[in-house]
């Protein structure tokens, strides 16, 4: 990784600084100043003429990728044992796997192959479950600063209804780790891009004893939370019969502070949030992170984004690695469009699909609010970029920068077609013969 | 391509003899005799022990991949003007492409990427639509010809409801020219592996008088069908309008003889299909061509598959490139599995997810069948195989047989890993670097 520093790069840049409306502009500059976007411009101002410049020629410029939502655990068995739903695909596929993280050097090994695949991809900022290993989750937290890229990482809670093996014995023991893991960060590690957030798997395996101590944790130490809402109709149920005195799923979490509010709070899927539910995130800002593919393959439905969007929540986009099977956000992005097309057709007609520059928003500027100012090339703005290189496919079709850009996200071309990363000014190495 | 000939291929064999069934062998041999299979040995039977050996050693060998619905023309502008419907996208994406194909050069460079494409994916068979021009479409069989790849390519007739570029003035002249395009093949062209097919477009485009006569074509050259069937409501509503006294969509093909029986008939799509059609498609034998991923892309909805598998119909699956993204058929088959999870979670509670097993058997065995004994290594089975190379990818998690193949394809391996095509026993050549 190359420090932050003062420079220009040049290619054909789009993003999109506000929801649908993208900006395209053909062989621009971007001025990158201690790490913050300066700016797009045709003519390169005086004042920046003396920078140093890397001039990407025909290439696409698009703001680097947020991934509000994935397992890193579960990367090793991605896109296997797709023909189950949720709760046994949780219990079959998921756990084993997690439970292999009590040995450090499993998780040297494979935490080694998620964080070189997540090198070589097109995201820049990440948001990640762990397992309840503390040792493991500081390993994946130190590979995860030697790629570059911006992460949030979560050591697991889960106190019932796991594996004997993966189930931490009380909510006091797990929460003592959880403090235990953060000290260890606070004080033996000096890590400049990579956070701790606190993550209560889900309340099936969550106590409310465990959820109480969690929220106070949280405000003790000042740290944001991610779990997961309303993903599957079975796990609503399970959760209705575990605390039948929550008003709704998310109200579990936010009568223990973990929902949003002063505790800036992921949560992945909200497919069936109700009303109430929809509200209270709205009020307390929570983020949503979709996620699609996963959303496919567990069979557990579409959230209803552009529900969200016309009540102008806070909603991003995740991988959800391995519910998802990949990590890849431009696949994200046009998952994201494919369902809202069938959530249009089959649930509801004046959901109006989204359409590719709205998608593209969510992976970006959407999610990336989570950060700060991440996700667009405004002035301001964190200097988070990825070149796409797809002028060898260029041929015969004339094409603009905004048809070139869609059409690299659908044909999945932050493989083949990677050829630079920047995350807060920094450039990132891409090397590595990783494992797609 | 080198000829079939007598050999032994070795390597992890995974196929699905019955629907539903996958047979997965560990190192196994594969024998061609004559370009036709005698069977998976797990130990080479005495009379095949000097026969030429290939040892793939760690790698999976599958059938070849069957596409049984794509439009070569439409490959150039792939991945792009996602955010409309059928009617519109035609209008304004499709027909405006098509008409540049009245140009032989321009062919000769579309198609050439196209049939570049072609050669370097794991798709052994194939079922395409050119456009209306004859000269194209001799340049687009030559070329998949040199692909080795098996084919059939149809000439497209429209004779109403087109840009006039790509309209045939008439019903008789657009017959005409379909008898010259077959004729010239007969007589001046020795194709070994490309065939032509009767292909009105679909029946917005073809006067009652062309499906009459082009129903005619078909049976004095005994030539088989390919056209579209029920892909969109708005389409569907046109149909009734344009042709009111068809008991159904379908039964406006039928009615002219292009609809199964002794016309081998594709239908693409089938998503609206009422009950009488259905029935008439399984009286008639007619195959379905599932196209999930142009069915998301253009909103168009999701097909019905397990009620036609129910019913022991024909299917299989088409990539319908450019409705669809890519001519990948690996992300065919993971498409139709997660469509079925969201029919199933919110069309049809009783329609069951396709299992990844059941979507292999349709991209192979199920379009084989269109071709013959082909999808499959059963005795007898035509020769066609892929071998993908996952090897470098398989730490940390080890794996069955069925658990890569099932990752291979939802990781789309067909791109890095695929080291080997056969179709018909003859091996074909992967070289070149294309579009993606």
């Amino acid at each position: 990784m190359e420090n932050a520093k003062d420079f220009v790069i040049r290619g054909n840049v789009y993003h999109t600084p506000h929801l649908g409306a993208a900006e395209a502009k053909e062989y621009a500059y971007i001025v990158c100043i201690d790490g913050k976007c300066r700016g797009i411009f045709e003519e390169l101002p005086k004042e920046y003429r003396e920078l140093p410049k890397k001039d990407y020629k025909d290439a696409l410029i698009v703001p680097g990728m947020v991934d509000l939502h994935l397992h890193a655990p579960q990367f090793a068995f991605r896109g296997t044992g797709m023909d189950s739903e949720l709760l046994t695909w949780l219990k079959e596929r998921t756990f084993p796997e997690e439970e292999k993280y009590a040995d450090p050097d499993y998780a040297r090994l494979a935490y080694g192959m998620f964080a070189l695949r997540m090198r070589r991809s097109a995201t820049t900022r990440a948001v990640i479950f762990a397992t309840v290993h503390k040792e493991a989750t500081i390993i994946l937290m130190e590979l995860m600063e030697s790629t570059g890229l911006i992460s949030y990482v979560g050591k697991v809670n889960m106190d019932r209804d796991a594996p004997p093996a993966l189930q931490e014995k009380t909510a006091l023991i797990s929460t003592y780790d959880t403090i235990d893991w953060i000290d260890d960060i606070r004080n033996h590690h000096h890590f400049k891009r990579t956070y701790p957030i606190i993550t209560p798997r889900f309340i099936p395996c969550c106590s409310n004893t465990l959820l109480d101590y969690l929220g106070e944790v949280r405000r003790l130490y000042d740290l944001p939370v991610q779990s997961h809402l309303s993903e599957n109709p079975e796990e609503m149920k399970l959760v209705a019969s575990l605390m039948p005195d929550a008003a709704f799923y998310g109200d579990g979490y936010d009568r223990y502070g973990l929902f949003g509010g002063e505790a800036r709070t992921i949560m992945a899927h909200c497919i069936y949030s109700p009303e109430d539910e929809v509200e209270r995130m709205r009020e307390r800002g929570v983020w949503i992170a979709h996620c699609p593919n996963s959303n496919m393959n567990l069979a557990s439905g579409i959230a209803p984004v552009r529900r969200y969007l016309d009540k102008k929540m806070r909603i991003g986009l995740g991988s959800d690695v391995a519910g998802g099977q990949t990590v890849s956000i431009f696949r994200a992005v046009t998952d994201a469009v494919q369902v809202s097309k069938l959530y249009w057709r089959y649930l509801d007609h004046e959901a109006e699909p989204l359409t590719f520059a709205e998608a593209f928003y969510l992976a970006t500027r959407g999610g990336g609010s989570f950060f700060g100012n991440v996700g667009s090339f405004e002035e301001g703005y964190d200097f988070d970029a990825v070149v796409i290189d797809d002028t060898w496919s260029l041929h015969p079709q004339p094409m603009s920068v905004s048809e070139r850009v869609e059409r690299a996200f659908y044909l999945g071309l932050d493989r083949k077609g990677l050829v630079a990363k920047y995350a807060a000014g920094a450039k990132l190495s891409l090397e590595g013969d990783d494992d797609e």
